[in-house]
């Protein structure tokens, strides 16, 4: 197709690569793109260029970081004795939003899923279970999606740790709050039963 | 916020610069440019520069180009005679890819609307009507969205250009093929019967 110029084309192609962006959506972006100030321009790709050049993966943690230490782990005054455990680095983010957890993460970077041969190993969760040993860790949070390879990988994890005597936890999986009860599926409504609190003081 | 690294916040905020992408889908797409190998990264950025540096708008139709020229309007063995008016790029190429129209564009660059101050000026309206008259162009041809806004602008040039004694044709509004009646408003439906065709041989 020599509809559009070449290089016109070229951005569309590479615009594609992203996630959630079709052919479709990319022609948009393009058009916009051919419109758009220089300089505008000019600091999407250099900041494109930047993140490629200078974020890394904590060495620690494997959470986002400008240097091989992510800011979490620097941190001193945050509490070095609880690990929350996430799938990636959305979870971590959306954790951090809340400002009520102190502790520090481990980003697994995927869930165990042997149909598509995601095992222990594509995890690294040997880091894990080497920072449980090294640091002085108490607790374990998993703040893993409560889905099968969530669960799959949560079970795994305990197995490995289990004689660590290490304290381990999961967050509450319910009803959101604010939501109406007809949205939610059984197993939803049946756990959120299972895990009544009392109400007393 | 503190949450992402300095250089990750610099291009979640370049990217919501794009139409359609909020800060939600900036950050999923600025978290796939982290995990992606730098090549793709970088051809992303160097198509970003090589557009800026290269397309530019047609001089004689406003279609992009990479040159001062585009290809259609270059092509002689495309029809000179005839010109179809669209509203913007994005409608030449909708044209185009039918391969059933063998004339030459005029790409308006938007709509008359006076509410948004945007006024024959705006539109730079005398670079048509120079058209028609040096050339040699016997029709024009709307294929503008049977919009109000669209309506508008093509009495208004039909306004201008009627001295001309140039044809004037639009493009048919009516059902999709393929569509169910059920789906379209009154208006369209009304159009439809209105310009209904004989279905004699």
């Amino acid at each position: 197709m020599d509809i559009y110029p070449a290089s016109v084309e070229r951005l569309i192609e590479a615009l594609t690569h992203l996630p959630t962006i079709g052919r479709k959506s990319a022609q948009r972006l393009a058009m916009s793109i051919v419109d758009k100030p220089e300089e505008e321009v000019k600091r999407l790709a250099e900041a494109l260029l930047e993140v490629k050049e200078r974020v890394m993966h904590c060495e620690i943690c494997h959470n986002l970081a400008d240097g091989p230490i992510c800011s979490v782990c620097e941190d001193e005054t945050r509490d070095h004795s609880v690990i929350c455990v996430v799938e990636d680095v959305q979870g971590l983010i959306a954790i951090e939003k809340t400002k009520s957890y102190h502790g520090l993460y481990h980003v697994l970077g995927g869930l165990l899923n042997p149909m598509q041969g995601i095992g222990p190993q594509e995890l690294d969760l040997n880091r894990l279970v080497d920072r449980i040993g090294q640091d002085d860790v108490k607790e374990l949070v998993f703040a893993i999606s409560p889905t099968v390879e969530g669960e799959m990988t949560a079970h795994f994890i305990r197995d490995v740790v289990k004689d660590t005597g290490i304290r381990l936890s999961r967050i509450a999986s319910g009803i959101p709050i604010g939501a109406s009860l007809e949205y939610f599926d059984d197993m939803t409504l049946i756990k959120a039963l299972e895990e009544r609190r009392s109400m007393d003081a």
